[in-house]
């Protein structure tokens, strides 16, 4: 050690006011500057909040800046996501694998420094974040995450388990809809280790935050159940420790409202607005590198000193890394096997074998709706595979979302693998990215297909983010019957299925089912959503009838029945619910002598994936194509081509109606006499 | 008046205990009738609040069962649309046009009792709910409208537009995000005449409210600014009575807690989640109607005094409007400009001439973006248009969504047409629904494209309830540049296009921009949407270079460019900013020799609604087709077809990135030289 570094300030312990001030603003200066140089930003947040980060992440937050996936880690979400300048400033400061230049090229091509902050993009970026509310959210999922895992795996003498999540949220991220369903959920299970810092800068982008939310905020968490403290200023370290000291004590949740001044430092935008999303010009930069006694130049500018200071991180992480490596062989001499399963589990590998769990559904001719197909192969894996936790949005009944025997998560309870997460659809979607994004965990959620629409924010960002969460969504059509258009999907599936690295598997019958199930856990980099029927389907009898195997699915796409001695005329492509109405109809026309396919199409995306020449020979070229899906056409033009001659796709192309189930299939021709009637038009 | 009406009990007073339980137990039973009749829906709710909702439309409501659209009536939201049996027992014993032979029909094909409420469909049903939130946000549109009405038309002496917006709420909308926004904003803007009854019935659909709810809900409103009253008996009427009076006199939002035994009446399943969502059964209905000493035969029983009683409402509700009729009459000989005004804004027409306001921008190759031109639009049009009241939000700035020089709506001042909505997407939505319902205003709102994500709900219950709602969505690619993939929209253009009667319209220059404003004011069966760039697209001089019309924009697509002197052998299809790449790809193609045409699809939607021969006319069958969109490709099928040596799209199949956009756009193939190349491999 230099002689230097003999009287460089600690971490862990209060700063000198002038060293804080200088390592306070070189957070500031590097968010300033980043922001500067990209022509393009938000200066505001990092400006004003750069004491609270500091203050956590030297005095509070345990990590390992050089091994980022350090499981016993905090987490530290920037739900306001817009700030991403403070959160590359502290992953670079505190020595994670973020090279100054990387910051020079914030918002360029190719750089680590992405507008806002992408995990697994960026060393040490916990979550993707831009969207408000999400990440706060996606907080209490990573809370629960280390509450169920803690409760489960922990041993007397054994704490292995045993993290705080930290973010720092906005007033942006309070008003959404998504952070409130999700704090009410936090504070009904008393989530204690949460810790949010809001960022109360009384400035959104539109003006004074007084233009649209006056709201009493603490009144509102006190009544979700959090722990409030408001008024902390984010100019006083001394009273953010002692807050964030406070938060820790407490068994609720904690918001601790700092009171700080967006772009504080800029002598002409300080406290307005104008700071929140943009530049602040090159007069005002060096105004207010003046006004801070800060050096113009260089850019990026880290006195040494500072940087040193923030560097005892990775020596620090690394020691905590090391305290906790003992503690885990200890308890793996202890308790060998809950230590190779938790290592397990965190890796995110399924048990060996897993795949024997999947069910084998019977034939029968009066079948099951998929709904309960799906619920029987959850709880067949869930025998083998303890991690799977999940639930539905208080539908449990309906989705069979719910693993028998087995009991409820409860306030201050993790023990189950069951969640009630209550009439909270988008909540529920960032708190299961939470789970994923925690580790550990293979979450699953349920509503009815419909309410995807309520959840779309967390199902994109899961996608965007490669995010193992597995959705069970019923009542996936008109099928769904008596309750009518406000809960039919119609669109949804094409919704979905536009969406990137989003996989829609919609089986067609029990055994289609299981198979979903099984493509969607071994989609590690993505989420899945298995769309399920409300309805009776048969179960086929493959062998006996001669139809394509249900292993298929893992395929997306496959030959499901076929009669053309004389040569393959039309192709019939169909899903989920109506695989039977295809069928029937495809053996009326063999009947009648026509040359005719059922394919069964569970999943276009998988399907798109394979190679071209198995593509080429379910679905081939120059025959006639006919489509069948209680949904929307659009999208079926990719399969069916758009040719009136040879194509054609028997859908919904409206919103339905209230009315039986068995009605509506007729009254909208999704029926074995349309099928046939419409093929024989393009024979 | 017969002798035996001389006894009748009279509305607006309060009842005797014998009579208000008879009264009371018809609505319960009717609703327990009709679902048993379906063999599905809610029973719970309507036998619960069975007396609030009495006590409502006798003593407080004012409506016109024989004129449902009496424009000063109050509106009554049923938020929790499943409890939809309430609603229709009330509305036919208070004389609305739904005879008991459809509360016999109740969920069954062609009838007027859908499982929800749909409003269009149903006489009386004021919007549609289910999805739960909705109808909550709804409602405070609807007191916005009311507000901004009564402060633009009434006059001293002349109070023609005074009314309130009751609804009945339950758990599960105050768990929905929505509603928290709404009601966020709701208390913000001191919406006093809201008054909401709350459910509190302690069930879920997953068992007691308490398996995930167990906030302290009053003490959350009170936090909005809410005057928030609790644990008034749903079996008090008096008390009932005491509560909405109370609420009437604050200026405040109300709501009240109504203490309510779901279910009441049946001894094996009252105050249970077994009587949520599902007939009682025979026996249990036998039960119940032995339980509350009610005659077993027959079904949907109505006393002949009870049916009296409430057929009074027709007759007070004839005095209502004609009072109001009078003080209109005095009201438009005192002030006719501003009566003829409301009587237009009433009818939903547009005033005479309101096209000549549209601006015509002249040729610019340096362009706007049309972001900016949509504004200008925008505040052209508000000019003629003095009802076009919206906003954003909190991206205003971004939008271009403000009425320049003109007022912010502010707490209990609504004399303006911009509003603030504050970070609350989806509360947006639900609230530009409610104004959209009320009827005076034209609601538009903005926001980011991505975020359309975030109110789809809003969306579809606009599009599926018919309303004439504009959205501003701009930012609308990866022509976001910097803000990167959690700010670029790549799948949201197909997924709201395969939305019904949803229309999206994304302009390619000025002028179209304000063609597709035009086309969203005369879609007035349901909402459109503009997508805008943030970037500039030049402004064509059409004229001097043989493009095509703006105004081609009315028929969603049309021939923008030709030039195929020896026969056409090429059609691109481009919408927005995409259009210029296709243009100058054309050029460059016309030149070497290629019979080329460009198309404009600016509206999917639009197009589809021409006669085929128009649409042939422009997209004509046989030549070689290419796409280009810096977007998803999914559903491009549809116009290009999926002969891969006949038809190509360029889009984007994947998440964006952070970086300039003129740099994404390279990287990503949306270029003059890929659109080239990708031409000649299909000449």
């Amino acid at each position: 050690m230099s002689s230097k570094n003999i009287d460089l300030p600690k971490l862990d312990s209060p700063l000198a006011p002038d060293f804080e001030k200088k390592a306070t603003n070189t957070i500031r200066m590097l968010a300033a500057d980043g922001v500067q140089a990209a022509n393009s930003g938000h200066p505001g947040m990092p400006m004003g909040m750069a004491l609270p980060a500091l203050t956590l992440w030297t005095r509070f937050m345990h990590y390992n800046p050089t091994n980022p996936a350090w499981f016993d880690r905090d987490r530290f979400v920037l739900s306001a996501g817009h700030g991403s300048m403070l959160l590359y400033s502290m992953l670079h400061l505190t020595g994670y694998d973020l090279p100054l230049d990387e910051l020079r090229a914030f918002r360029q091509w190719g750089s680590k420094t992405p507008g806002h902050p992408e995990v697994g993009h960026t060393a040490g970026v916990e979550t993707t974040t831009g969207p408000l509310g999400a990440g706060f959210s996606n907080g209490v999922g990573m809370a629960l995450a280390e509450a169920w895992l803690a409760q489960r795996y922990n041993r007397p003498g054994h704490t292995i388990v045993d993290h705080y999540t930290y973010a720092i949220v906005s007033d942006g991220d309070l008003m959404e809809g998504v952070a409130s369903e999700a704090a009410s959920l936090a504070g009904h299970l008393q989530l204690g280790k949460i810790i949010y810092l809001y960022d109360d800068n009384s400035i959104t982008i539109d003006g004074k935050t007084d233009v649209s939310y006056t709201e009493d905020w603490a009144k509102r968490f006190d009544g979700y159940g959090w722990h409030v403290q408001r008024g902390v200023s984010a100019l006083d370290s001394a009273a953010l420790a002692a807050a964030v000291a406070a938060a820790k004590a407490d068994p609720r949740p904690s918001i601790i409202g700092c009171s700080s001044i967006i772009g504080y430092g800029s002598p002409a935008r300080a406290g307005t607005s104008k700071i929140h999303g943009e530049p602040l010009g090159a007069d005002e930069l060096k105004a207010t590198k003046a006004n801070l006694d800060w050096p113009q130049e260089p850019a990026f500018y880290i006195p040494e000193d500072v940087q040193a200071y923030f560097a005892q991180a990775a020596a620090r992480g690394a020691a905590l890394e090391a305290a906790h490596a003992d503690r885990m062989a200890a308890y793996a001499a202890a308790h060998p096997a809950e230590a190779a399963e938790l290592r397990r589990v965190i890796s995110g590998a399924l048990p060996a074998g897993w795949e024997q769990a999947l069910p084998v559904f019977p034939p029968s001719a009066k079948g099951d709706a998929t709904r309960n197909t799906g619920g029987k192969a959850l709880n067949a894996l869930a025998k083998v595979i303890p991690n799977l936790v999940g639930g539905s949005a208080d539908l449990a009944g309906s989705n069979k979302t719910t693993i028998d025997n087995q009991p409820f998560i409860k306030p201050g309870d993790f023990g189950g693998p069951n969640i009630h997460f209550g009439v909270r659809e988008h909540g529920m979607s960032g708190i299961l990215n939470g789970m994923a994004l925690h580790g550990g965990l293979i979450p699953y959620g349920g509503t009815f297909l419909i309410f995807s629409d309520y959840m779309r924010g967390g199902l994109r960002l899961a996608a965007l983010s490669g995010l193992r969460v597995i959705y069970m969504l019923t009542h996936d059509s008109i099928g769904l019957g008596e309750d009518g258009p406000t809960h039919q999907p119609i669109e949804h599936l094409a919704a979905l299925r536009a969406m990137p690295n989003m996989t829609v598997l919609r089986p067609g019958d029990a055994n289609e089912t299981s198979q979903a199930w099984r493509a969607a856990l071994l989609n590690t980099t993505g989420p899945s959503i298995l769309a399920l029927t409300r309805q009776n389907l048969p179960t086929y009898d493959r062998e006996a009838e001669g139809l394509g195997a249900a292993d298929g699915v893992l395929k997306g796409g496959y030959v499901f029945y076929e009669s053309a001695p004389k040569g393959l005329q039309l192709v019939i492509i169909a899903t989920g619910s109506e695989l039977d109405i295809a069928y029937n109809a495809a053996k009326q026309l063999a009947a009648a002598g026509v040359g005719v396919r059922v394919v069964s199409l569970p999943s276009w995306e998988i399907f798109e994936k394979q190679e071209a020449g198995y593509r080429q020979s379910v679905i081939p070229e120059g025959t006639a194509k006919l489509s069948i899906e209680a949904a929307t056409t659009f999208g079926w033009a990719r399969w069916v081509g758009n040719d009136p001659r040879k194509s054609a796709s028997i859908g919904i192309d409206h919103f339905g109606a209230s009315a039986p189930f068995q009605r509506l299939y007729q009254e909208f021709g999704l029926t074995v006499e349309n099928v046939v009637a419409t093929a024989k038009t393009l024979l």
